[in-house]
């Protein structure tokens, strides 16, 4: 296999387009004002061309069957959006200056979580350049993007995403996010990208126009799953394996955060997340650079990042929820929704020692038995957070740490992360304790859509009505620029103070202070009647 | 957990009557002409009571919030067929004489499959009893008995079973079947059943009436999945774990043969299937004695024979359908529906070395790749066969290799067999060359069903319909019949010759003359011009 498909530019004034569309009797290509030209099919339903007298920025869509006419599936650039005609992109333009970079292994790293709108006034890939500084007084060595395949509108975390291989255009598009992240590795700084391979967005959704992507066998919290073990599906794999590589390859990403993989169902004889972990693999031999791919995953099973001969994915970590709950419940004294799985200090000590708490125990939340011992797995295997986008913005008012627990609080919950033997992942702002809130945005073009996110949204907060104030309107813009950050925060006494506190907490983690907790005969106790975690 | 539902007669005229209902506001045991008598509920949503002044042989339902009765979904028998009372059963009443037996290993089993409703005239449990000699003349050292959970009606193959607990009553119940199981181990045969546990039979399956037993996430071919790791699941889990555990315990089976294990959804960090084999080791250690768990498998995922500390799931043997398929398409040319995956020499070459020929190859008939690879497992661990209840069954006659080959062609397909390095599995009568079909038959109460069983049945031969002559229909008592054995093969010069050639390869493999097959280093190679098997 390894077929790539899109539109791929090939140096004077020749494109090459390929498209899967297994079940249509004719595909054509139709660049902007000029007359469609037809491709042609191969075995596996591909269909390919190449076209002459095109052009990078030029813009395409393709016909099937002469009859409809639709944006491309792997398009790299969408200029109008979700719903308009794609973009020819030349990614031999961009003169990359990273050639000596080489990565930096998923234990070192110390993960900073941003997204791309709010992050900066701006809201651009561009103006992340100019805090890059920042990150590196700080201590950050790795910054991890919100998803950026293009989603609807101009507002959006990004998991409404309708084209995986385009980046965002609003955020600045192909270039913008090849600058930035050529200017992070200049400064030392690796560069991952949450990609979403277990749904796609509600809006500018075309993939079942052109072939069976979807598979009516499972149902996931999105609808129908992504094909990834029925009939066609060694091609939707396919899709998206390329897809891992284009952007570690032609755009010099450092690794993939991949959203809710437990929602990534292949049944298959050779998973889809084992197979790219391969491929990756075969990446790393082949360019001498290091690539992590980080897991988002609620099985709490060690096989996500379990070695192949043990039968795992082989995935280099994954992020651990447990130890985010456990601090959060414990400092907060919250006890709603999942949260009710939480509380006790004595799961704390677990969650420090090994990671997971549910490790082959009942939830009460969840209803049944969860996890399986991580025993034997080294701690750089785990990604813990006190703060992320999802724990602070999928609260009602998007609130976070700062707001709800005491300065010494704040500083008390950065200790534990970043003592930890675990990999450190902080969201934007943690560091200087931001107050701003990271609330839910969108800006789709169907108005039946947003209404059904608005009313979506307030149902959600069944489990978390503990807050007054009014409930944010995910479509206005308002919410959107209320999320920004404020980057004053050295006129701020205590959050300065914050921010000195994390840069000496990291420094010391980087000087290998904390070493001692990465002992797999570390003891944890809890001393319950002194609020007590002992670590011996 | 393992809990044990059911009724247990507990001596004394008392008896134990436990039930998972985890939504009834009331639940309450009515024995036959009683009064009902209310359970008591735990937190998990058992109801539990025990009742004085009962016997075995009682009958009883259940009444679920005072309102409809049901039958007990672990009842252990069923009398009056699948929609009427439940009966109680004393497990301690039959005096086993096999204390010695200890069982056999797979890697020396020679399995025969059989139907207990048409192995024999009588097609009871006991009526076995008088084949077991010939089993003995023949070596085989194991016998499969194809399901035997309480089915509606009096004939059916048993893959519509809808009392997982309840020993099919019209082949003689509960003692009937210990009778066999006893006399086979007195003559050194093991028992191994057929249970299924990844679906439930279309009439009297009265599951939901009690919880959630199945789950809407995922769609088998049978309708939504049972549910192993959704909500609740934990108490679905321990009734099927239990059920594995009582035919090894109360029936001293040797071990299972798991239909269609594909179809057993569960993304839990425990696979059930793991569970299950873990749960076998413990009673291993318990009795000292020897069982087998193997699956039917269309993955030819090695997962599923894989150590633990592999990933696997620890299981000792899975069918290998390649095999199958490779003999049968070669000898016939049989092409039609998924015989059209297999026809080469080559494959067959790949099948005798290594059992899955799909090991990672595309599958023109599936539409995808299908398989890894099986390098380093022991060949023990693959069953294989030239003939089962599926590969004749299924076919609109229900025709045998007798019908299909020639008498030099079913001895050849016997030898590719015997002297291959996998366990062997015989279909009943293919040792003397029966010429009774094996058809497929239902007597469902339901005429609606039975009309849908009917017209289903006609639309899979789209792919088989090769032969002349009349549709059997599934529900009339003609077709069960017409599949019954006919124990007169030795008047037979032909059947007789046969039986005698299978009678000799079997004693060479028991003299270790095939050994050498089991070499892995051993060399297959196809010569296809001279139509050549070489294995060296």
């Amino acid at each position: 296999m390894n077929r790539k498909t899109g539109a791929e530019y090939l140096q004077n004034n020749k494109t090459r387009f390929c498209v899967w569309a297994p079940f249509k009797e004719k595909v054509a290509v139709k660049l902007k004002e000029k007359k469609p030209i037809s491709l042609t099919r191969d075995k596996n339903g591909y269909w390919e061309g190449i076209v002459e007298g095109t052009k990078p920025g030029d813009l395409y869509k393709y016909i099937l069957n002469n009859k409809d006419q639709f944006p491309d599936p792997a398009s790299r650039s969408q200029p109008e959006g979700v719903h308009s005609w794609s973009q020819v992109i030349d990614q031999n333009e961009f003169s990359w200056q990273d050639n000596d970079w080489k990565g930096i292994p998923l234990s070192q790293m110390v993960i900073y979580e941003l997204h791309v709108g709010t992050f900066t006034p701006q809201g651009t890939y561009e103006a992340i350049i100019d805090k890059l500084d920042h990150l590196l007084e700080l201590g950050a060595n790795t910054i991890e993007i919100m998803p950026i395949s293009q989603f609807p509108g101009e507002r959006n975390w990004g998991y409404d995403g309708v084209y995986p291989y385009a980046a965002q255009y609003s955020y600045g598009g192909v270039n913008g996010l090849k600058k930035m992240i050529d200017a992070c590795h200049k400064k030392g700084i690796a560069v991952i990208l949450d990609a979403v391979y277990n749904h796609m967005g509600p809006e500018g959704n075309y993939l079942s126009q052109y072939g069976p992507y979807f598979t009516e066998k499972y149902q996931t919290p999105w609808g129908a799953a992504l094909n990834f073990d029925d009939e066609h599906s060694d091609e939707v794999r396919n899709f998206f394996l390329q897809n891992a590589i284009m952007w570690l390859e032609d755009f010099h990403f450092d690794g993939l955060r991949l959203d809710a993989i437990h929602e990534i169902i292949d049944r298959g004889a050779r998973h889809l997340l084992k197979e790219m972990s391969q491929k990756v693999d075969e990446m790393e031999e082949k360019t001498s650079r290091r690539f992590v791919l980080i897991a988002e995953s609620d099985l709490n099973d060690t096989k996500v990042v379990n070695s192949y001969e043990k039968g795992g994915f082989g995935l280099e970590g994954q992020w651990v929820d447990d130890f985010h709950h456990a601090v959060h419940t414990l400092l907060t004294g919250e006890k709603e929704g999942y949260y009710s799985d939480y509380g006790k200090l004595s799961q704390l000590a677990k969650a420090f020692k090994q990671g997971f708490i549910y490790d082959g125990v009942y939830s009460s939340h969840r209803k049944r038995t969860v996890g399986n011992s991580p025993k034997g797995l080294a701690p750089h295997h785990f990604v813990v957070s006190i703060q992320n986008h999802d724990q602070v913005g999928n609260r009602m008012l998007g609130d976070r740490l700062t707001h709800l627990l005491s300065f010494e609080g704040q500083k008390l919950a950065a200790g534990i992360m970043l003592t930890s033997a675990f990999v450190p992942m902080l969201f934007m702002g943690e560091e200087f304790g931001e107050e701003n809130p990271f609330q839910y945005f969108v800006s789709h073009g169907d108005p039946e859509l947003v209404k059904a996110v608005q009313q979506g949204r307030k149902r959600e907060f069944e489990y978390f009505l503990t807050h007054e104030g009014d409930f944010p309107d995910p479509q206005s813009k308002e919410t959107f620029n209320n999320s920004k950050l404020n980057w004053n925060f050295k006129d701020d006494e205590r959050k300065k103070k914050l921010f000195e506190f994390y840069k000496y907490l990291l420094k010391l983690r980087k000087e290998g202070e904390f070493e001692p907790f990465r002992n797999s005969e570390i003891k944890t106790t809890a001393i319950v009647e002194k609020n007590l975690l002992l670590a011996e």
